[in-house]
């Protein structure tokens, strides 16, 4: 089975395919949650003073996004919480994210950020921080304040069970499908219920009493989980590879063996992980939706032009895929074609149906515990 | 004029030239310094004890020994400080440093760590953090114990005034040499005095009261400069660099802008910053010799094997210099036939005289100090 930690990670360096060269989507999202963010920080400051923040981000991934969190925080921090001396900020992902090229822009970001704020600027420090958000990654109480954008999706690994003593029971799909078997759901819920429990358990234990989390990630609207955004998005890609497996160019028994290590839970499934791990308070829960192509800021549901939509989405969706596909299908030649397919079945798509991402965006606050 | 903090780093991944393969020299220090770091653990706990211990790794490198250390205090703590609950641990070195390579191995490492201890293994966690140790890298009063190996000889750049407005005054030498004019010396010394002092000034902000610190680092045994054992050593890079010139393999113009930032203290140069800066106890200094073959572990004059001794000494010495040279030389070509020759140069050099390193051990304490 697949190992998730070490086979999901976005497309790194700088390059034309990078995450850091496709990553508009995630940024909308930050920059949607800027106010939520700044709200919460003033909370955070409004029952005890931190002269010494710590800050936390959760699947930092690589490039500008990494970036734009610190930066929204850094000017958050100055403007409503003037007695906050310092803060340090610490980066986290799997270990296979390119670290090294976050590290290497540091320097560039540092100039920005003077340049913006002078040299009045907070002192502030960064770390990097390998491991999964679904075990311990930081001491006891050593966290203010927890950010985590298009990451809580991805589940620890795909559902046991799916892949049943070499028999897939999902066959022909990759992710939750019309045609997937009922038992295929709940397996899925039961694993993003045990992953979303590890993650508020750890964070409840790593955080401050009265700590704050903001957390953005994929949903979906309908309470029937086969009717999923995200069914229909990765419908498209299972009929590029299943196309390529009739035309003989991908093995049909690696096909069999690959399941999407994500779900989108209803917003129901969210809120009642959170009761009944009881270490949260939900202190505001938002839906966004978003554009499949980041690129298109129109509200309305017309496509203006799908094949530059369906191009703009295989293009993002390439940097977030490609590794976790060449790792299962062991070859990177196929990628070009996989893409290429899904880009025509998404154009296809958008021209039946403006299908849209649904983002949660959640405020958590720590409840106060005994030490 | 050439970015240390740029160039500077060893050579990454894990390949044959690769600093993880090529560390045995620096690996030798740390387990010379075992008890000392062993000692300096149990003193920190001595006085305050620290549930949650901080430990910084200054100039981690990447590769074995990163791990070496964390393994060491992880069993120290264990051992000697039953009260203390976890351990965070703080890898720092230059941006450049191949830490995606440290996060990597990281998942082998805690198996191991799991093999040795067994589940009673204290809770840690391990962090990256790119930058100059020469400036701040860590929030105030926010470490207990500090560590650095084999790095404060380098200095954070060729002291200013030796490449004076294009002309090098150091010419045909690459560091301190017997035909430097005396004032190369006092350029390096100098250099050397405000590296120095900067570290032990942000340590001391970023130690709690009490913290501790190891520092291992090669330096010098006589008082005049142009003695130290490394400017023997540097003499004979400098020799293998000047007969490519001559046969014009190298430009000589590169030639003459090259000089290394590093410095070769003495004991009492060393004591005389630690007293001026004026915020740490020097708790013991010792002083070592080591090889400058890392495979020959003969405490006594006489060279085994000088050929091979010669290339060991140039293989280690090329994952340490590479990335320096090739970013100054900007060719990645003439690296083997430097490195050949210096290997010819070492083994020569080596049948005349068995001259060591030398490296200074020191464990220093911060002062109690008003917050």
């Amino acid at each position: 089975m697949m190992k998730v930690e070490e086979a999901l990670h976005m497309v790194g360096g700088a390059g034309d395919t990078s995450y850091a060269s496709n990553s508009k989507l995630q940024e909308k999202a930050i920059r949607k949650t800027k106010h939520i963010v700044e709200n919460a920080l003033k909370n955070i400051n409004g029952e005890v003073i931190y002269k010494s923040l710590v800050v936390a981000d959760l699947g930092c991934s690589s490039g500008p996004n990494a970036f734009l969190v610190i930066s929204q925080i850094i000017s958050a921090v100055m403007e409503g919480c003037q007695k906050t001396k310092e803060i340090t900020f610490l980066l986290n992902d799997l270990p296979g994210n390119d670290f090294n090229a976050i590290f290497q822009s540091l320097s560039l970001f540092e100039k920005k950020v003077k340049e913006e704020h002078g040299d009045q600027v907070l002192p502030y420090y960064v770390a990097g921080v390998p491991g999964s958000f679904y075990g311990r990654l930081f001491p006891n109480n050593s966290l203010h304040f927890a950010h985590s954008s298009y990451c809580l999706m991805w589940l620890s690994q795909v559902p046991v069970g799916i892949e049943n003593g070499g028999v897939n029971i999902n066959q022909g799909n990759i992710y939750i499908s019309r045609t997937s078997p009922p038992i295929v759901s709940r397996l899925y819920l039961e694993q993003f219920k045990r992953d979303f429990s590890s993650f508020l358990r750890c964070r409840s234990q790593e955080l401050v009493n009265g700590g704050q989390m903001i957390l953005s990630f994929l949903g979906r609207k309908s309470s029937d989980p086969s009717k999923a955004e995200l069914c229909q998005f990765y419908d498209l890609v299972a009929n590029a590879l299943n196309s390529m497996v009739q035309e003989g160019l991908l093995e049909e028994e690696k096909m069999n063996t690959f399941n999407m290590p994500l779900y989108a839970a209803s917003k129901e499934e969210v809120q009642q992980v959170i009761q009944s791990e009881g270490s949260f308070y939900i202190e505001q829960m938002q839906i966004l939706e978003s554009n499949w192509d980041p690129f298109d800021d129109l509200d309305d549901d017309q496509v203006f032009d799908n094949m530059k939509s369906g191009h703009n989405v295989a293009k993002y969706k390439r940097a977030v895929l490609e590794p976790l596909l060449v790792r299962h299908f062991g070859e990177q030649a196929f990628v070009d074609q996989v893409f290429a397919r899904f880009a025509q079945n998404v154009a296809k798509h958008l021209l039946k149906e403006k299908t849209k991402h649904i983002v949660f965006i959640l405020a958590l606050k720590a409840k106060y515990l005994n030490d």
